[in-house]
């Protein structure tokens, strides 16, 4: 993608930096906004909830695939997604951003407008407070994410109960697929699936959706690395096993088999539906175990249920099913 | 410097993070910490405090001349620094860490123990709750600080009044003439002035000082880009000039006679001691104002007093003092 006119560099830090945050909304919990040592954030509980994440150009992101905006909205979703698990409120975020020497100006300004909008769009409440910008060999974003959790406990993965449902809340494998039409050797094929690349350039896990898990929830993580290795974190957090049926998770497949057919119909047998559905990350959903018996929220789905403890953290109708997720320094 | 072992790509994300968060102590208020999507920090206040600084190999430090634990003390002290200027106390960190994808095994392990023994010496309330691991084409590291106000209010920088004395608690310039012994020609020089290179490498701002400042400050900053130009920020932020005196100035400029004078006998005129006291960043000293008449903290030092706005943020003798700090997209 191509962005016009002055580059960066050529404004400094400060000058680029206060064009570019013009496109920040202020929210009234921030007390104290960017442009001092540190922000001040008003919440209206004292336990924060903190996390991070990092976003590295060819290692989770491509130039010539994401633009600016893509670039700043997926960075703010991922985080958000990881508050809404805990059962936290996003109220504030900041921001790192590591730039090539000769970037434009204008990418910075879409991608400060990528990071307004996924805050507008899903969380309103929350406000980019501050941050760091500095040239580097290659693109980088590291964004951390504060929440209020209210008056609510933290929902946290080590708290699933053997007899409990899991669920899932939103889809699955969509961000994978997504990936693999980007990837694929016929370049026209993505844009045959805009909804499953708009999924992996910009995922909209459905924070709300999340929330009202959370509140019945007793245990729940968001799904930033496939389901078989993120399910393989709750249960050995918990001390469980999950025992998950393939019937139940059939919906998600099946969505996403004409997308496979297509790919594989130009290169034979380069990906499946269900690898997508069980090991392809991306998509930050959210997993959670539910109370048997438990009214679902609209939206959330039973994929199985927690067991006792045995060999192996998942299983797919009674089969070990391994763990083959994404692993941020092997890949 | 060598680090040999395993590489920590050969062990994966998990068992390398495993195997160096347990360099890690765990502090009272944190209710969760690292291993779950977000932690959980009980702050005794519900404003919390948030600063975010970003250390780029090649840009903030090269590797040639900090040690990994050098570079994880650094990254936790130029952070920890920013919270106190606030008038916060530090209370949890989450640090971003990419590396490229070689690296031993043991230089992560090192690199934990820098950030871990940052925190015990200068932060022991302090815990790192959580981070992100990832491989990169260069080594960068996103540090992000929460901080605590108890009751106090933030102190910020826009805040100096007319008729404020100007004072500075902790080292100017030492930083900078660490760098430039670290920079001369002859490579031996660095060796002569170990206090001075360490403050380089490993800074340590007197944060108990800077908590006591915070108590009476009007306004307060840490000086992390140079006197001249955090002078300024402060200045153009409070509507006001700062005038400094050079003769406040001495005590500062005088320790770093010698180390000018031997960079000098061998590169003439290359570089000034007044120079590094008025450009030289990195010290993480704290700049503040005080209402005229109070008592100074013991270590804090008048350098001038806040006057009306004039056309110039900062006068050093009644002469214009240009900003001619650091820049971290400009140099």
């Amino acid at each position: 993608m191509k962005y016009e006119g002055p580059k960066i560099i050529e404004l400094g830090e400060r000058e680029a930096l206060a064009r570019a945050v013009k496109a920040f909304k202020s929210v009234p919990s921030t007390l104290v906004g960017s442009g001092d040592d540190a922000a001040v954030v008003a919440l209206d509980d004292p336990r924060v909830v903190v996390t991070t994440d990092t976003m590295i150009e060819n290692h989770d992101f491509k130039l010539e695939w994401s633009s600016a905006f893509d670039i700043g909205f997926k960075a703010v979703m991922t985080n958000l997604s990881d508050l809404v698990a805990m059962g936290a409120r996003p109220r504030a975020l900041t921001v790192a951003l590591i730039v090539p020497n000769q970037t434009a100006q204008s990418w910075l300004e879409e991608f400060a407008l990528g990071l307004q909008t996924a805050c507008d769009q899903h969380a309103p409440q929350c406000e980019i407070v501050g941050g760091d910008l500095a040239t580097g060999d290659q693109l980088v974003v590291a964004v951390t994410a504060l929440g209020d959790l209210g008056d609510s406990a933290p929902v946290l993965r080590s708290t699933a109960k053997v007899g409990d449902q899991v669920i899932v809340a939103g889809t699955l494998g969509k961000a994978a697929a997504g990936l693999s039409l980007l990837q694929a050797a016929d370049s026209t094929l993505a844009d045959s699936y805009p909804e499953l690349v708009g999924i992996q350039l910009r995922p909209v896990p459905d924070l709300a959706l999340g929330t009202e898990v959370a509140r019945t929830a007793t245990s729940m993580m968001d799904i930033s690395d496939g389901l078989s290795l993120d399910a393989d974190r709750l249960a050995s957090k918990s001390n469980v096993s999950l025992a998950l049926k393939r019937s139940l998770l059939e919906g998600y497949s099946a969505v996403l088999e004409l997308a496979a057919q297509s790919i594989n119909s130009r290169t034979p047998n380069s990906v499946s539906e269900w690898n997508w559905v069980l090991h392809g990350g991306e998509d930050h959903s959210f997993l959670a175990t539910f109370p048997a018996g438990s009214q679902l929220p609209r939206g959330a789905k039973v994929i199985g249920e927690v067991i006792e403890l045995k060999e192996h953290g998942v299983f797919l109708d009674q089969e070990p099913l391994t763990a083959a997720g994404w692993d941020s320094i092997r890949g």
